[in-house]
């Protein structure tokens, strides 16, 4: 049985929307029956006819949405809502929908504030429904082999880390040109106290998290609002410790110009490291002293690779999978978790699996990140805690 | 409205099936009907259940599938098959569908003769009905560049072309271990007269007259059998002379070990070149004289990309995309040729666009190519004619 | 007429001093006269009788090389003295020299501390000596080309720059192995109060100052020992702040277990960015806006490249030049400096070339950022400001 | 003691000469005494005087040269000659060196004719001197370390070799504009009847059977003359047949355009395969079934590759070498030659050693190649057998 999904944004013109709408359908696993793709009626209505929703599933709002889905027959009413609006609407619909008594799959950030996270945290926990943040970057194989073998001892105690995101778009004030994808970015309002750290820094803090298997316990930050008359950061730096006591640092930047959307990770241990790039994401460079370079490639029929790596592959070695591929490999985790949560309400086990993807804590930890980037860049570059 | 798709071929443990159900799901354009999956009515229902099919569209044969799915309305029988069963049966069925009024998309090869492959192609212009081969590398997006770009001249008259089409997974004798993979396509009943030619050699001859706007006419063969007790070759080689003089040649080999599934295509004009790596098919480059080495990036917001490039791209720059989208890209142009077909049957135009997919005509190159290469090379290595 | 040569340092077992020997033969225009290889006599004298040099010119200290040296007569004394010993020495060697009326040609970091630095910089302002500091990486061609580009405005002006390099080889601790490379390397006495920062950190600093025209006004760093009893920094992370502005970022690691010796700017301007890495030192990439990347070849035949940075290239594209070529770039432009000298003392008119590697300014430049790392470190992660 | 090194061409205004000269000082080993640097006096003259020789040893001609060096004491004469003239010198004077007692160090190819290449192995194992011919690509590393493995059964039997040399310098008719270069290159007078073979194809056919320890017993070849005037092919492609059962290709062409000197082997064995390409020299991609991809890098530090590969390496691993240290690495083993020879006249006994340079039988081998080329292409891409 298909699971039904609803959606919260994604109308024309939003870039995510459609990303995530190929994502839920390239398993077959995934029905999309209703949606408010947009906070304009009308441009919600022509998104769902071009969807082939059916037009009492289309809604003029959110809040509609969710009142309306909720008087409907459980065997046909949404089952979980993905969230791909704006920043400032990802915690009011998450609460919303959570306290419905439906599964929330949201773009990150989770919410605007530490505070607003951590309120979430709660009514996860309070409704026991699913909930899972889209780090799309999660959802490449090869970061879930680096996870698995950095947490397996292969590189040892891991002693430097260092993640740069980095992007040129905004390298021209393109706020001021009509670009809405730049408009909400870039206003407070909307995207929440961070720029750059909101949008991609985050990304970059979750993926260190993610592979390293450590948490950062401090950062000194340094906020750059290059373009004149920006609000927000667009480029961003920070020292982190981690918990473990190793160092790292953390780059991001969106007028970097000429980038595109190059994320990269290395992290060393004792005895080796990792390199891991999305613009080649099939890979994952292991490097050991004495001249051991090996490249790891993705690909189902690649036996030196964990299975669980294994299985977020579709194809065998040497066929090019991607972004949509990753994404769709955070559906598939989720429905996983749905689905266990339908026999045991609150299972929701992905955190338990070693390639999970980015859960409640994520949402938390992510937010705690953006908090102590900022605190730490307004008072002048100063170690900060995170808060979490 | 959604098309409405039939497979036949495509069961459990097929490789290429799946690929072709996921490329046909991403763009939410087209609904999987009906099917017949197996040459087991066993697996077929199994393969059907699991897909969520309708039990009483889950056929036992594909004969049976072509009767019934006939007699349905019009409004509920499927529009299209997707053959991807072995090579044998590509050219049957085909014939049988066409000829039952379905539009047809097939893998390659077309036939197993060349005999066949003509008697299709006159099939297809009497029925009037859309057909397309699943050459799967025309669907990469930097792929048609190069093929825009060398049809407008941007490196002058082509000089020399050089194609190769590397694997190594054939390296062990793996059809008498059980692998069903290998069991088909090197067995001459099943795969036709050529073992790597008929399954990779002729995609790189199709991508070299595709990018190089040009046509081999002569070609001079050897065809290599590797593994002790194989029948077919296992690797091959060949000079091309193409219709304006150009040279070439065309090397294919799937017993590289250690090679994935790796495609290259180089091709030189007077003035430049393009280099095309399916390692990271993303990327063109741009070779010219004095130096100048230009990396073409495919994205949707790549405004130096021709615009029919660019809508072959579901993302901006720096978010890779891969073989299911090549893939997804070929079911996009196939749908347009079935709408244009249905104002105007037999209209079938994507062949008149510069970046169309592989049609009638390329299911006869195809099949001359391997019937030359087979020619020239049970001659000793003689220059043959391509004949069609 | 070829220059005369002297060395102190660079006896067995030493890396660098046989790359500054293969360096300065290369061309032809030096010749090795004299030297004190070593503090051992005996090692001195082995290693001058394996050079070939006549016994009386083999010295058992560098005073006695300096002394004996000026006695000889002035058409066959030593012309310039290359320093190749510990760090500690370069800075006695160097006045002592220079007093004598040598030219120098030292390894870096100049001098122990920026006083030293300073008191250098007047002993070469007052003798009107050349001397020069083997920046090695300012010998690249394409670090010349990136250089010369940007001082042109071919990115725009200059927002942002990260540079990283990264080593493994300390990840052990080789001090107490037996390992002579890493033993006064960790040694405060011999390296000074820097350990990565003075051993590569420098060059990254020199090189980011080098390619922007920028200078950096203040920075902010975190210097670790990560190797349990170790005394000096061996990994390092620096906020910049440059005189226009921009922002930075410097990295800094010899723990990255696995890297070789991995040295990786990358620079952003408004309209533009230039990527150079030591792992394929002959391109620079130029990335713009609107997906143009171009890879900027090294080669005398490249009549894109700027006349200079052709003149730096002995070979054209597609013969790899490497390390001991950069290396005898340096050379080059400290003979051109010494001949000019010879018509016109206190000349030595490197300086005033795009292209010119780093003269007495960057001994000074380089001490005072090594002098900023260690007291913003200290401090805290405070950012302090570069005295000179 | 440094061997005395006299040269044969390589006057102003030619490439490989002044390669020829660094890379013979680059180790200090060797001391250029005298010259007869080109077919003007005057030319050699000049060339003579920039390069500090005595003007009593800068010769008018290679006769002049060789008759007034055999004249000189044995303690000052040139030991050995090298010859870096057009191809159609290389016999006479090898000959003619050798004959006079000189050892010989010649550029490729050895001679114009298979015939004269018999005549000068004849030439060699009368007069017991040393010869070699500078195969550079042979003085890689990492080409070396190919060999080692491969003979070492690392990848099993070859079963498939692929070589590729690609340049685009010849798209233009240079030869009519001027180009000293390309003047004598295209005319069959002075190149000999090999074109783009002769030029670079002999560089890849000995490439190929220095690695792999085989050697090709038959060939079908086509030559193409692209360039409209040209006299000789400027492209040309052949399959091979070596003596254990294996396949492979040739190409090789200066009309891609674009190209710079783009030489790729790729060799498959029954378990793995090895890649190695000019652009990335210092790498050694090992590839092997399941995904393990090794790149091995160059560096005199790397444990992991065979003593005699570290030999070749001047510099730890991530310091790159390149084009001219490969020359060098030729020099090195030809003085090593030079000297076994001095105890035990024709022991030269480099052919003994795995990592050996090209010696008497490459010369023939790598005629018989050009020969066997022509007589196939002639014969309109018929098999011929490899006469020697």
């Amino acid at each position: 049985m298909r699971i039904r999904m609803g959606m919260a944004g994604g109308g024309e013109g939003a870039f995510i929307g459609e990303i995530h709408r190929a994502a839920a359908r390239l398993d077959g696993e995934i029905e999309l029956v209703c949606g408010a793709f947009s906070s304009s009626p009308q441009v919600s209505r022509r998104t769902g006819a071009k969807l082939g929703l059916a037009p009492e599933r289309v809604y003029g709002s959110w809040e509609h949405l969710l009142a309306e889905e909720a008087l409907l027959p459980a065997d046909s009413r949404m089952e979980f809502l993905c969230i791909v609006t704006p920043n400032d609407l990802h915690f009011p619909i998450a609460v919303r929908a959570l306290e419905a008594g439906f599964h929330v799959l949201s773009d990150k950030p989770a919410t605007r504030t530490l505070a607003e996270a951590r309120q979430l945290a709660g009514v996860i926990a309070r409704t026991r429904r699913c909930y899972a943040l889209t780090h799309t970057y999660l959802g490449y194989p090869m970061v879930a082999e680096a996870r698995v073998r950095v947490l397996n001892g292969d590189i040892g105690a891991v002693r430097r880390l260092q993640v740069d995101y980095s992007q040129g778009w905004l390298s021209q004030r393109l706020e001021t040109q009509g670009n809405r994808q730049a408009l909400w970015r870039t206003d407070p309002e909307r995207a929440g106290a961070g720029g750059s750290i909101g949008d991609i820094g985050v990304h970059a803090f979750n993926l260190a998290e993610y592979v390293s298997g450590l948490q950062v316990t401090q950062l000194c930050c340094e906020l750059g609002v290059t373009v004149p008359g920006r609000k927000l950061d667009d480029q961003a730096a920070a020292f982190l410790s981690f918990d473990n006591g190793a160092r790292g640092t953390l780059t991001a930047s969106q007028v970097s110009a000429g980038a595109e959307n190059d994320l990269t990770l290395r992290i060393h241990g004792e005895t080796g490291g990792f390199v891991w790039s999305h613009r080649d994401p099939n890979s994952l460079h292991l490097l050991s002293p004495a001249g051991v370079h090996r490249i790891l490639r993705a690909g189902s029929d690649m036996t030196d690779l964990h299975p669980d790596t294994r299985a977020l592959c579709r194809t065998p070695a040497g066929h090019p999978e991607g972004f949509i591929e990753a994404f769709a490999n955070l559906y598939r985790a989720f429905l996983a978790d749905i689905r266990s949560s339908a026999e045991a309400p609150g299972a929701c086990a992905s955190g338990a699996r070693p390639t999970s993807p980015a859960t409640a804590s994520a949402a938390v930890r992510g937010m705690s990140f953006i908090d102590a980037m900022i605190r730490s860049n307004a008072a002048g570059q100063r170690w900060v805690a995170l808060e979490c």
